[in-house]
């Protein structure tokens, strides 16, 4: 679907603009960086050093404002489009689709300072280290504040960037409710009366290419210690809500050979599949059974009816496919012969995102020539196991991504955190285009 | 503890009173019956067929003031004990201790017509043919309905038969409060308020013997074909709650080999419990594990904790004990082995309840001499596995239970159902004082 093919950009940079690219990445400031990702983190921060800024909330509008004028005062124009994403352009030498980089600023309903704000934040003192060194680029650069990627607040997650990959998308999102009642459409209208000096842009406007920066949500960098990840692409992923429907009865006076105990059939399905994952561990699938509904959920009544859900995720997608078998055959298994109703209810499905080899490479030689004094090792591939907005935007152009190491790798917590010397990353960036 | 000696008045009846007793039995009156079952199941009727009077609610203040008049056009004196425990007395020849009989009529916050409103309105059915065959006993019959069997308002359950055995309780009990903020004690004094006409008396007044008539609310009766069963005992319990805290990891990006999920290792735990179950059947051990709090509950986050109820029931202290000592065994083994936090709380705890078998062959004298004309079986001996109002009666005087066939075993509910042809155990009742 995506071709393979690589931004006129960033094979400029490669090929011709070694001593500009170390220019600019020597202009990259850890300090001053760090000091923007503290203030962005005021908006919503916590006495517990996380932040709480879901989208599209009155604080998070307030966050947009601050991001508007720090782009302004970078000399980057600002436009907002049908979805709400926020665009702060740095001009090229030639009017050509701009290469976007960049990630979202919402947070979990109880988030930390970095997740996808630090993408944002970066890629504005990417700009910040092009205007000190004084080095204009052919394209022009695009940063972005995708809206909703967390889809905590607005079901489902990743809006922005899957609205601008596919606009018809919107009016389905506009509909989505938050736990207020509140329309996603109307707090998009609230967000755009708030910046009505914003340009307005319809949805998926042309790009040449995209890179993200995100921390790795996950503990494989800091175990490896190797501060920089190049994302190669995004598991697969399948979701199913399975439900065992039994019958509810009194604990103490039902006999066990009477019971038809959904809690009993479920943890027997549980205990199977995740033998199952064993036997597929080498092959890299994860299995995660994190969401249970149990019916009538007291402690003296044999449950009746008990939902769960299944998050399977491999780079492999004869693995996933292999799986949804076995998992439909225990379940058939169980309805036939034991008097359950049973049924898994598949509720989510993405193939594998595989990010294009040659973007993959780029960003490998902007690492390489980054001078870290002080012996890192070179970056490592390694795949994503989360979503990322980069997964839509891939399907418009060559996109990749930029993992940190997330300290125990701990995401969506007040103790997310990523080493400071890790902000070399930022100075690899700053070579790619 | 609790002497096991058969009441003076129950000894007099079943010796001498067969000719009268007999008399008694005959004036029962299925039709009267079934139509005061449904006449107390319009305070609170659901369209469902199901009855919704929980404690002390407006609905159960009308429901009390209905059974005050009917018990006073009965003939009978009413009162009420200090946990709001009405008590309705028809004299006997002699001023002596009552032997007592009813049940609670609260329902679960969706109830069936039956449950312990059957037990109270039979009880009225004995006083009403004891009049009509004009039979007089010797000691005083004092049909009783207890405040809150069923804990759903305010915890705990059988608050007013607790209360009456062991009157320290009242103080706690009445700091209860239910969903909305309001106290027993509030919601108490309101329902002494709502009955100025009535005597109030002290908690725990002298009672001779206790019969309590209930729906099994199991399938035992109905799947052997037996209109009446003659409680033995209740089963001892043990309830704990399980808690297991692992580490909450994201389900994409942390691999399968670095988690501590608290879901897999709960699901192990109940895995190795069933089976444990399974070894202890013909012992008549009873394993629930009915109420699961999970954290933080997400499709794509690994459980960091997970809470399950184990409710287990058997007739055999020692079965308990050894199951007690298997569950702590499985819990320290995966703390010191896995690297999670485990631990079990008892949250309840109730030996077995022996019903004095002097009490149960009265019970059974009684049914033996009650003509069916359908040639009924004889009466089963079985044991409860529910909690009653009898439990703690049974704490301080002979005590007993006669259940009669739940239909598939259902309670708490709309379709709760016991054959008409089955009120033939009030006759039953009828003849034991």
């Amino acid at each position: 679907m995506v071709e393979q093919r690589v931004s006129d950009a960033q094979c400029v940079a490669a090929q011709d603009g070694s001593a500009l690219a170390v220019r600019v990445s020597d202009a990259v400031n850890s300090d001053r960086l760090n000091d923007a990702v503290a203030e962005l983190a005021t908006f919503g921060g916590r006495t517990d050093g996380g932040v709480t800024r879901e989208t599209l909330t009155e604080i998070d509008l307030q966050s947009r404002r601050y991001l508007i004028d720090r782009a302004r005062s970078l000399g980057c124009t600002v436009s907002i489009d049908d979805c709400g994403n926020l665009f702060f352009r740095r001009a090229g030498q030639a009017d050509l689709p701009p290469v976007l980089t960049g990630s979202h600023a919402d947070t979990q309903p109880v988030g930390g300072k970095l997740d996808g704000a630090y993408g944002v934040v970066a890629a504005l003192e990417v700009i910040q280290a092009l205007n000190d060194a004084g080095v204009v680029t052919r394209r022009p650069i695009e940063v972005v504040s995708w809206t909703n990627e967390e889809g905590a607040r607005f079901g489902p997650g990743a809006m922005g960037s899957s609205a601008f990959a596919s606009p018809a998308r919107l009016s389905d999102y506009r509909n989505s409710r938050d736990a207020a009642g509140v329309t996603f459409g109307d707090a998009l209208d609230a967000a755009f009366a708030a910046v009505p000096d914003v340009e307005r842009l319809a949805l998926g406007h042309p790009i040449d290419s995209y890179i993200e920066l995100h921390i790795e949500q996950g503990p494989v960098l800091e175990r490896a210690g190797v501060p920089l990840g190049v994302v190669t692409g995004i598991q697969g992923v399948r979701w199913f809500e399975v439900t065992i429907t039994g019958a509810m009865a009194h604990a103490g006076t039902t006999p066990m050979e009477m019971r038809r105990d959904a809690m009993r059939a479920a943890q027997n399905i549980a205990h199977r599949l995740y033998a199952w994952s064993d036997t597929a561990l080498e092959k890299g699938l994860r299995l995660t059974l994190g969401r249970w509904r149990v019916a009538p959920n007291s402690i003296n009544t044999v449950p009746g009816e008990v939902s769960f859900s299944v998050d399977a995720r491999c780079v492999d997608e004869n693995v996933l496919n292999e799986f949804e078998v076995a998992l439909r055959a225990m379940l058939a298994e169980l309805d036939a012969e034991q008097g359950f109703n049973a049924g898994a209810q598949e509720i989510f499905t993405r193939a594998m995102t595989h990010f294009p080899s040659a973007m993959l490479e780029v960003i490998e030689r902007g690492c390489a020539h980054v001078t870290t004094g002080a012996g890192e090792p070179s970056p490592m591939r390694l795949t994503s196991g989360a979503f990322h907005d980069a997964m839509y935007i891939a399907e418009l152009c060559p996109a990749a991504m930029i993992f940190v190491p997330s300290r125990d790798g701990i995401s969506h917590n007040a103790a997310e955190y990523t080493e400071p010397r890790t902000f070399i990353w930022v100075r690899a960036l700053s070579r790619t285009p």
